[in-house]
């Protein structure tokens, strides 16, 4: 890794970030027809090869992966996959290539980006729990104060950025940018517009947990959209709802604009080898 | 099923809905030339078999299903399942690819979404049913008077929600979204201008009962789009009578974006049958 | 056929208009490899077979039916179908599938939508022929005068939209939407401005009367644009002339937005062997 | 041909233009899997016949036709027909599609437009020629001048839209249209601003002469751009010039939208031979 | 090659560029399934011819080539080219047809640009250099002083766009143009006010060197975009820190569009054979 470039310059306008795993969200279609065309006892081999592969992903040193069964004709199955470099997401799509049930794949969804935490509200944080014990910008000792009490939130970022993939059943994901329209441009607002928008943004996501997870990944320079949010639940009826509550919350009403979204149910080890058997 | 977070703090920005069936609009092409290569003894038994599987998709304890023949070369043969999770839905996807008529198939079209009621209008009519009996805000006894009302509205709206496919023989659905333009953004109404154009709105559609039978069903966080319509009746000219209609209204000319649409006529098991056979 | 609501109530602000013959346009391009790998003998019988069903769809006892030869990729070939229902619209979509040429034809292009004619001209030519007699708004006797001119402008519309295919031997289809942007916005004007938009738009298009025919079939509830248009000619420059000097006209260089086009050649029965013959 | 309408009436508002060949670009793409797995000696026969054909469709009585090797994966192969009618464009593409290499070709890119040149110049120029002689508008004796001006105006336009397949060896292609957005609007503009603007772009067009050869074809009404681009250049940097610096003229810059832009390279019977041999 | 023309009289509009290389980005998606089917030591000879292909193209002498695996599914691998003519390209594209392997790939994306470097910069060192000097504009020798300031600066940029293909292990590659909005345009802003913002783009850029190597192509008049950016760099976090940070920078917040992104990583002919290899 070369070393990293001081950005300190323009941090007054971007806001720092940490990041945690890359992702790689691979979706695809059973071609049915060549499947059911195959002897059974082949099937039945590629199925243990594949319900291998999945659970040895599942459970790497590093990062972490899943598979879902989709809902709709956009995908039949999509592997999540948590790791820590894009490298190690070549390998694992590499991987699945080796299989011998890729030749009934056909590629229908992928997106790559990298789990992040802004420091939007980290900075927020630091700065409200000086403030209750009375130090104030400006005072003595304020700015050693601050920067012990962010190393607190960025730690906290840390091992939310390295996350493992939430166990809940049901998974939604989308991708999403900012606008930057011609008139509403959410980039040339000033960092406290910003900062107080996601703010709000962040108190409505927060109101749905524990019974939603939420994990954010940004994929600027990475793919075509800004960030990819995935949404975890065991009650599918959330998604549509918190979705549709942050519709109406300016940071989103305004500035967001979103893609496909993608909704399917977790499969276990069995549950995969049964959405495959005949 | 986890329990639901408390969202009364946000119901002044985003309407309360009330949900019913989950919808999987599912539909796909005919390849003809496959189709007819096949010896005409091994076709009849595949058609005895998707006739079979629609009309047992169509008895299920919980939801019901129905086939149609699509207009134009979108689809051939559309089925619309309503269930009462994705869950379910997602076994319904995976039933159709067991039948071996899905080696004919192409997939071409699909849709996942959830009926729902609007509380915009439940709300204004207790009100209305109040006022009528002198029961206004601010009264002594409105609130419990509004509340049962209410409930009474809601229970109505229950058994619209998780109401039969509905039995006229052509159909019409399309996507919508409301606008959220640069300057012209339904999430950023108030809520009182977006429950009066709404009251518009719905009063024009009332106008087409029992012509037509409008089925809604919300997608925000579960497809691309935020609805989807399904427009149910005997008469297909209505479908451009009420469409064209309500696009002056104002609710639709401003605030609203259309999708696809999509034209089908209703298939007993009869007609399914002869549309496959060659 | 289900009793039509009473539209009355809405009048004031979309245009009545009346409609004759569904319309399905219907494009295919060959697949020539395919084509030309069957031995000619069993070539010559589907072509015997296409060129019957094709006369016999041309004559139907309600529509009629003609062929094209489509320039560049778009389409080789193109049905134009005019009929009394979607349900014989769909009948005739499943008879071309029943020919065996069909494993050899590739979708391409389908639109479905039903011949209108906009009352806008005919209420404006009833209160001109009034007027020419002395007989104005408010006068006595006007209302059942304009009943009476109106019924017979609705007379002439009615023989307009139940009309046979034009004659001329080339074709150029295009489908298109009133603007509903931010700030231009069709659906926003009145009825007076619109009506003296399509005014200009309607003389526009009666300058090229007989050397083009136009035919406008409305779509709002039937497929993905409001209209479609259908112009036909035995000179194709006029189909530039027409619509580039149309560009210039308010009512489409404000208002207007446009698909795609597509130009074709008219084949009668021989001309269309030929084109199939190798 | 039928007879033109008098299309007089409306000339304040469309500039007069004047059509000469129909133009029909015809791209593909080789499936070379499939070419290869040819014995050698019948791709050799099969080239000859490709060659034959395009040599021969090169040398026709009314037009010109001519192959290019296109850059990138968007066309292999490119044919460029210059015809005197629609109908005999149809019996080009009929022509190839008689080619046994047609197997072998996949359908990538075609576009129908007619060459044309506006008379906003010619009459500009007309203009000027009698100013530099004295004879103004008003002036007596101006109205006859003027015509007769015009007449050698149109001699010389004529001969442009009738105009040969330039002989330089790289071809740079793309559609475009005139603006029409909601606040800045083409067609909403006067004839004056429209013929001043058209001046200025000419201008810069000319100082690329004989460098760069413009071939400007008309396709409102036949294709889905209102105007097809066609450089010819034996540089191909000035491609990126002159587009470049057209984009900083304002009847670009304010009023030009770009489709995509395909670069080839020409090909003689020698280097088609070459480009098809393996 | 033609003389150019002369294009002094515009240059207060369009910025003056420098062009080097000309670009082909290729990109392909392997058919596993058919590649899988061959027999291994069939596949071990594709896989030689290949490798000896890829690491000719990469040693020509005027130019040079790199192969790179990407993630996600829009490609499996990317070729990458520098040469210096659009003839060399074609060239290049053909001799990969020509090997086998051709027949297991499918194409997935292509760009043609060139190596540009802008003299918006060179312009401003120039003057900063020669103001250090006490030679201002109007001063005498400012002219002569200027001419040979600006020969050096041409110098190194064109040592700058006649470059090596960056050495680094990770590729980000995107297309970007500057906005033409109705309200927003880039091409309506004065060069003045152009230069100040790519002064300020430039040097956000800088900060990242030697960490990532940024190499811009044009490609107005070549490809579908206006330019193409190619990063490269060790550590790929970086490709979203840098393009992030732009993000805020006013010549991209409000004048940038971007396409897709396509991130990959290079591969030197061990890494190559070992992708291909089952």
């Amino acid at each position: 890794m070369s070393q990293r470039p001081d950005t300190a310059e323009a941090e007054s306008l971007a806001p720092e970030t940490l990041e945690g795993w890359y992702v790689l969200h691979d979706g695809y279609t059973l071609d049915w027809a060549k499947w059911r065309s195959m002897p059974g006892a082949e099937r039945a081999l590629l199925i243990d090869e594949l319900a291998a592969w999945t659970a040895t992903a599942g459970t790497v040193e590093q990062g972490q992966s899943a598979c879902y069964q989709m809902l709709g004709q956009k995908s039949d199955l999509l592997w999540l996959h948590y790791r820590s470099s894009p490298a190690e997401l070549g390998a694992v799509e590499r991987g699945l290539r080796s299989c011998g049930v890729f030749d009934y794949l056909v590629p229908s969804f992928s997106y790559l980006s990298v789990i992040e935490a802004s420091l939007y509200e980290a900075t927020a944080i630091a700065h409200g729990m000086l403030a209750r014990k009375g130090i104030t910008p400006g005072k003595e000792g304020f700015d050693a104060a601050f920067e012990a009490e962010l190393e607190v939130q960025r730690a906290a970022l840390n091992q939310r950025v390295f996350r493992d993939i939430p166990a809940q059943n049901h998974i939604c994901i989308y991708p999403m940018n900012k606008r930057r329209g011609e008139h509403v441009n959410w980039y040339d607002l000033s960092i406290d517009e910003r900062r107080k928008l996601m703010r709000g943004h962040g108190k409505l996501g927060r109101k749905y947990v524990p019974a939603v997870t939420q994990v954010i990944s940004g994929s600027v320079g990475l793919d075509d959209w800004e960030w990819m949010v995935d949404l975890h639940s065991d009650d599918p009826l959330l998604f549509k709802k918190l979705v549709y509550e942050m519709r109406f919350d300016p940071a989103s009403s305004r500035y967001a604009e979103f893609g496909a979204f993608l909704v399917g149910l977790k499969l276990d080890d069995n549950a995969l080898r049964q959405y495959l058997a005949l």
